[in-house]
Order: structure tokens, then sequence, then C-alpha cells
């Protein structure tokens, strides 16, 4: 902690530092400079950054907020990409990373019991040496936490075949924004007609606090093979995945990067991918030994008779890494192509892909943007990446144009504004192009059931009125099919 | 449609034959007595029974019970056994069984829009052919509809492998109690923070009425084959259920029927049990054909360590069919054993299921009931069916206790007030058992959220202020680990 001789806490600093030890509470300027923002674009100051334990913890925070009225947000490893952890009006920070532990695993029942800040590969860790891993696998696993991934609903490559974070929470403690605790769901799941675990699980932190979280664990697969398939365009690949999923076959991944992705990767990592190809396709399949041998003898014809220029089968364990490895190093490979990228995250019907991506590419020529998609495939949730620079002018508005019109190309498809990333502050302003203002309106009265004072996390999701008049919803949904 | 001379019709009834067809709107004693019940024992009689065709006739339905300040209820088939269709404060009951289309069926993106008066079974009927099949497998399928599935988020026996009605609806399409129409999710996921999709899903007919329902369909597995395994106790047999999901084998479904189930199925319908074991084990197991013959293998391995009396694979499709045609024979096989019975649902951690199921066998020695049980073992999800004459005085009193003696039990065990028949007005006064009053209250709150007015659906799910009284929470859900 630096703290200038000059500077003197907040009122709500003062009270905190009262009821929780020294080391939980950094106020000085040059520390709250420091978690003024997490992953994405936009920053703002929060007065205090608090480091909770225990629940008990949390509660005297809500409560101290709750008698100073300031507001609070919750952030996990502050790797999020849609601003959900920025305090955008200010108040405490509340910072997880100090309630890391694991406090049960239950191997017979294939559950653990975690704190949120239990960094999410780290919960892998804990069980592999009893043949168990947890399914959800965010790019950012490594870092992100698993409270984060709970706030956010976090995807990740294997969402396809074991879908996303929610389908892998079975319950939740939570500090409610009014400071009572309460425990959503079990191990006999939910057993409630009003699912709050589900309502909660990608709420991004709006309502209350999530202190303890009951995860499933799932059986590590017996064997697990990679394909790889390079195709001379975005097209003939989008049509190879629509006809892998429509045969029945459910690989665990399914991920694509387009020309610009698969060169600054390759120049980047040397994954081994050919990087003259107008796409690439990575596949996983996972499974009993047999059922592996014969999906993959499916995929590759699948692919050959879509027109593949080349498929490959990794050989070794080390290659499936290698391979992986340029996916995973996907968005540290884009420094090469630019200073800056903007990762988008929009979701569409499987079956538009195709035009989807056709469309991306327009819209990066009309505005003299480059594009690269590195993307879930199989889940049809793209992630343009649109490079720019921020030292030139005009360059920012230009990517919030792209980013713009992009997403409302993936609604109008039947899509969705966000796959995995959330609304966040990123694209509050977005929301009306999806939800008409009745669905906004049921929204926001579900947010004041949970928060009617508007202290948890306030100024995220829902668009203030001045964007409200800027974006209109674009056609009806209900007319969407 | 039979009427006294002598009647009239409500206001209500009048005003919605003002504007809808007249064979849309039942309103005599006759006809509004065969639409006093459920499958549970409560009865409630509605003022009128109304039929619509599109969501517009929903949205006049509830437009006119606001003029006139009446509440509606939501009725599929009339299958559920917690009494969720039953009208408790009259108004209109809305029957959807005239809404009964398939709207689309879109092959590449394996969906299906149909209407909430589709039967569950007929779904997979019109996909077949396509080599599709709509998952969630409740015992009700041949008559319940899928808006009726959506309203009690309906499992079955293939819930173990394939989850939940939640985990294979989309979107809805929804006409909210203040008449607005929304659309939630789509064929690209719900795509919003607020996961309403989720929230109304299960949400037992209280927070709007589902006039469209997306849902996910399913390829039809190569190659499927059941296994019938017989043990010594009931205890036995909920071992080698644990083993078998520790050992990382996911069956597609893993049923149990305990003696006295055992020996009455066998008598009505000759399944082919051996009608003296102490427990019966149904396994199906679904995939490629080199994967069903491993898993199979690995199971005879458990089993028959387990102690199993003898285990055997159905040799025919013929077979299989008979085999699943006792047990879903059960419930009317028990005509053979009692005049009455009363069907529990409750849920338990799986390693929990032989102490639980101990327990239920001491609960019923001491009231001197019969309690025959039939569940889902995979899940954990029990079914005690509780034996009693209706016509012997004080029977249903003790088969009232018996229940809540054995939920009880299963919320001690870390378990759940229901898994897949809801709460309903069954189990209205035992929801104080499960939750405590902070989890109450937010679900109440979230329920004002949709319903301010209380109009939909009223009477269900939460205490009221006498009941609460009665019963007490069970100790603190939070020490429950």
């Amino acid at each position: 902690m630096t703290t200038k001789a000059t500077e003197t806490p907040s009122e709500l600093a003062s009270a905190l530092l009262k009821e929780l030890p020294g080391e939980a509470v950094m106020w000085s300027a040059y520390d709250r400079r420091l978690y003024e923002y997490d992953a994405a674009l936009e920053t703002a100051r929060p007065e205090v950054v608090v480091f909770p334990r225990t629940t008990e913890d949390v509660q005297t925070i809500v409560r101290l907020c709750r008698e100073l009225k300031r507001p609070f947000t919750a952030r996990g490893a502050g790797t999020g990409l849609s601003g959900g952890a920025i305090p955008m009006e200010g108040g405490a920070l509340i910072c997880f990373t100090r309630m890391n532990q694991v406090l049960e695993i239950d191997e017979a029942n294939l559950t653990a019991l975690v704190q949120p800040g239990v960094v999410n590969l780290h919960l892998t860790e804990a069980v592999r040496h009893l043949g168990l891993y947890f399914s959800p696998d965010p790019s950012s696993q490594r870092a992100s936490t698993i409270g984060g991934n709970v706030g956010e609903n976090s995807g990740g490559p294997h969402t396809l075949a074991s879908g996303v974070t929610t389908n892998h929470v079975l319950g939740l403690e939570i500090v409610l924004p009014d400071g009572d605790v309460a425990w959503l769901g079990g191990k006999a799941g939910p057993g409630q007609p009003i699912d709050l675990v589900g309502l909660v699980v990608g709420s991004e932190g709006m309502l209350g606090l999530v202190t303890k979280v009951l995860v499933r664990l799932m059986p590590a697969p017996e064997h697990a093979a990679t394909l790889l398939a390079a195709f001379a365009s975005v097209e003939t690949a989008s049509r190879s995945v629509s006809a892998v999923i429509a045969a029945g076959i459910l690989p665990a991944a399914l991920e694509m990067m387009d020309k610009l992705a698969t060169k600054a990767i390759e120049d980047s990592v040397h994954a081994g991918y050919p990087a003259d190809a107008g796409a690439v396709l990575l596949v996983d399949v996972e499974g009993l030994r047999e059922e592996v041998a014969e999906s993959l003898a499916r995929i590759v014809a699948i692919c050959q008779e879509g027109g593949a220029l080349m498929v490959r089968q990794a050989a070794s364990q080390k290659e499936r890494n290698l391979l992986w490895a340029g996916r995973k190093g996907a968005f540290g490979a884009m420094g090469r192509l630019s200073p800056n990228f903007y990762t988008m995250d929009g979701v569409v019907p499987r079956t538009k892909l195709a035009a989807v991506l056709a469309g991306v590419d327009r819209i990066s020529a009309e505005l003299e943007l480059s594009v690269a998609s590195v993307f879930h495939a199989g889940d049809g949730n793209i992630h343009p990446l649109v490079l720019f620079d921020e030292d030139c002018e005009g360059d920012l508005d230009r990517v919030h144009e792209a980013a713009r019109r992009i997403l409302d190309l993936c609604i109008q498809a039947g899509g969705s504004l966000t796959g995995e990333h959330g609304i966040g502050v990123e694209k509050q302003g977005m929301v009306p192009m999806q939800f008409s203002p009745a669905d906004l309106a049921v929204m926001q009265r579900v947010k004041q059931a949970f928060d009617p004072a508007g202290v948890c996390n306030p100024g995220k999701m829902f668009p203030t009125p001045g964007q409200c008049l800027e974006l209109t919803a674009s056609g009806s949904r209900l007319s969407g099919w």
C-alpha cells in the first residue's frame, strides 16, 4: 500500500478499517487506480478496495455500504471483457482473490464446494488425482476465478459438448444486497420452482455477492484426440461445422480461426497451422477409445467431402498441446498485427455462421478496419477481433461503429449480443437492439427484487435513458424466426 | 357443453364469450367440475374454462381477467402431481390443449418451435423420421404437454444423462401477467445476463403464460441396450448405483424398484422381473455400438462385484420394451396392492440413497403404512408410493404425516422437497422445511416482479402464514454440508 502523507481515507474506508484488518482495506489514490479497470476498455475508480476472507467479512462490507449509502461491486481476477468488475459509480470494490479455498471435494457425489476466488484451473488441478475435472474452460482459465465465471456464465472451447458455467453450478451461498445470506440449490439440484441458482449465474454481479459455489465435477474422459482441418474459406469450413453437428456427432470442442488469425498465430506460436489456409478448424473428440476413433473417422470424412485442403490428426499428446497452444495464444498473437484489438462476442445459429462472417468482412471493408476471427464455431459463438491503433484519431470511433453493426447482424440472424463475455458496460447501449421494452422491464423488475436500492454493481447492463434513445430495437424479436 | 336452463355465465365468462368463439369458453357447473382437479389430491373449481388457440387469444383472456380483477391459471393435460393446474382462487382456467401445433422443425439447428399444448411424445413422433427426438421423458409423456413440462421442469428416466426440461428449452414466448408479450432466449441461447428462460422453466405457471416453446432436439443414439440387475436389498443395489457413477459411467437411465414394487409390477405386467428380489435395477445405455458394449460390460462387472443376485441383458428390442413396460407400468400396478396410493417426490445426494430409503422403511413401519419405491436412482430422485385406503378413517392423516417425515429426511440428507413434480399446492406447507425466510423472501420478490397483482396461478408454492407457523425449517441450510 502506498499512501501519500496528505491523503486521508474516505468515510466508508474509515468505517471498513474499524471493522476489518488493515491489510483487507486499500484506500490510497495509487492503490485505487490499480483497480479502476478490468479487461474491458472502460475505467472507473473505486472509493475503496476491500479483500474479504469470509462470508461474515462480506456481510460487514455490505452493512457498512448500506449505512453510508455507497454502492459495491464484486471483482474476481479482473479478466472480464465487458466491464462487469468496473465500479461505475465508485463505492467499495470487493476483491474475492483472498477467498480462494477449495472447501470440500465430494468424490462420491462428484461435487466441490469452493470459495469464489478459486482460480478456475486450480480446481481442476486439485481434483485431477481423482480422475476428475471442472469443465468450464474459458481462455482466461489460468487467471479467472470461479466467482467471476459464475458472474459472467463463462463458456470456453469445451462448451459445445459440456455446456457453460450454469450447467456446472449446483448451489450458491450469496450475500444479498440487504445483507442477508441465502443458500440456493444444493447437491440435489435447485429443488425450487423459482430457480434462483440459474438466475444468479450469469447475472454479472448485479443480484448479490456470491460467497460459496457448489460445482459439479466431471470424470475425465478415457481418451481424447485433436484434429486439424484446413479449408479454402470460412464459408466452406462453416459448412463442414454444420455437417458434423447435423450428422449427430458432438465433438468436445469445435473451434475456427480465419485466415488473418491463422497467419498471426502461426507466426507467433508456430503451432503447425497451415499459414496460407483461408480457415482452420480445430476439433477435440473425447470419450472411450473406440468411440473417439469412430467419431474422428466420421469427422475426417465429412471435412474431406466438404472440400478440406488438409486434415491431420495430432499424433501425440505433445502435438495436441501445441495445436491448442495456437488457439489459446490467439489473442496474444494479435499483437503482431496491430497495436490494439477489440474482442467482440456475438452468437448466431450455427447455420448462419457463413453468412454472418461474410457480413463481418463486408462491414470491416466498408469501415477500413481489419478483423481477425477466432471462435467457438460449434456453438455459433463468434469472436471477431477488430484491429486498431488507439493513437490514430478516429480509429476507436470506427471500431465502435463496426461493433454495433456486427452485433446488429448477429441479432438479425436470430442470434444474441453476447455468448460468454456479458453485457456489462461494454454493450449496455446495445441492449435495446436485442430486447424489447417488455423484456427489459421484466429484467429490471427482477433486478429490483434482489436489489431495490440499486447499490449492487450499479450502472451496468440496463441502458440509460440517453442510450435508449440513441439505439432502437432492430425489428421485433417476435418475427425473428 | 351441458348447461342447465337456470344457469347463467359469470361476468368474466360473459366477457370472454363476447370476444372469443363460443366453443372456446365453458362455463356450466357441469363442465367446470370436470376441470377442478389435476393428478394431485386437492381440488378447486374454476369460474370459467377457456381454450385459446393463439397468443392473441391468451392476451385477450389476460386483459379481461385484469379488467374484472379475476385470477387465471394455466393447464396442460392435467397430469401434474402437485396441483400446479388447480385454480385455487377460481377465475379463468386456461387450457392449452388446442394450441397443439408444431410450428417449425429446424433440422440443421436441431430445434423445434412448438405451441405449449403439443403432447410430449407427439413431438418425438414428429421428428423421428429425421433421426431426432425430444429428450425429456416423464412417465406421463403420452399425455402430458410440453407447456406442462416447462411449467414443472419435468424429468424422467433419461434425465440422468440428458438433464431435465430446462436443459432442452432454448426460448419461450410468454404472455406476462400485465398482458405484454415477451420473447425470451432464442436459437442462440439465452444471451441475457438475467436468464429469464431458466427462470420461467419450472416456475409452475406462476410467472406468466407460455405460448410458444423453442426446444432443443437431439440426434437419436446409434444403439441402445437395457440391463436388468437383481439385488438382495435396496442397500446393496444403491451401493452399485454409486459405484457405477463413481466409475465415470453415465448410463442413459438408471432406475430402481424395491421388493414391494417389483412384485406388484411382475404380477401385473409380467415384465420378466425376478419377483422375489429385494431390489431391481433397470439400466439403459446409449451411444455408438462399441461404446454401449464396453459400458455394459463394466456395469455388469460392477453389479456382480456389488453382490448382484442376477444380471441380464435384454436380448432383443422386444425384451427391452417389455422390461421398460414394467417400469412405466409401475404406478398402474400399485392398484394390486392397495385402493389408493400417494406418489411422493424427493431428492437426495446419490450416496445417501441407502440411508434415506432405510429411513423411509422405518417411518412406514412406525406409521403402519406400506411403501413401495420406484425411482430414478441415478439422480437420487426417489418416489416412495405410500399405499392407503381412503375409506379407512385416519389413513390419509398418517399418509400426510409419513410424507412430511420422509421429505424432512431428504432435506436432512442435503436433498430437496421435489425432483420433478413441483411444490404446487401439495408441498406448499413444507416449503419452510427447505427454505429459509431469506430464500423465500427473494423468491417472493421475483414472483412479484412478474406478477405484482398476484393474479397468475395464485395460492401456490409460497406458504400461507398459517402453514408457516405449523412447520419450521429443520436446521439451517448453511450447515447442511
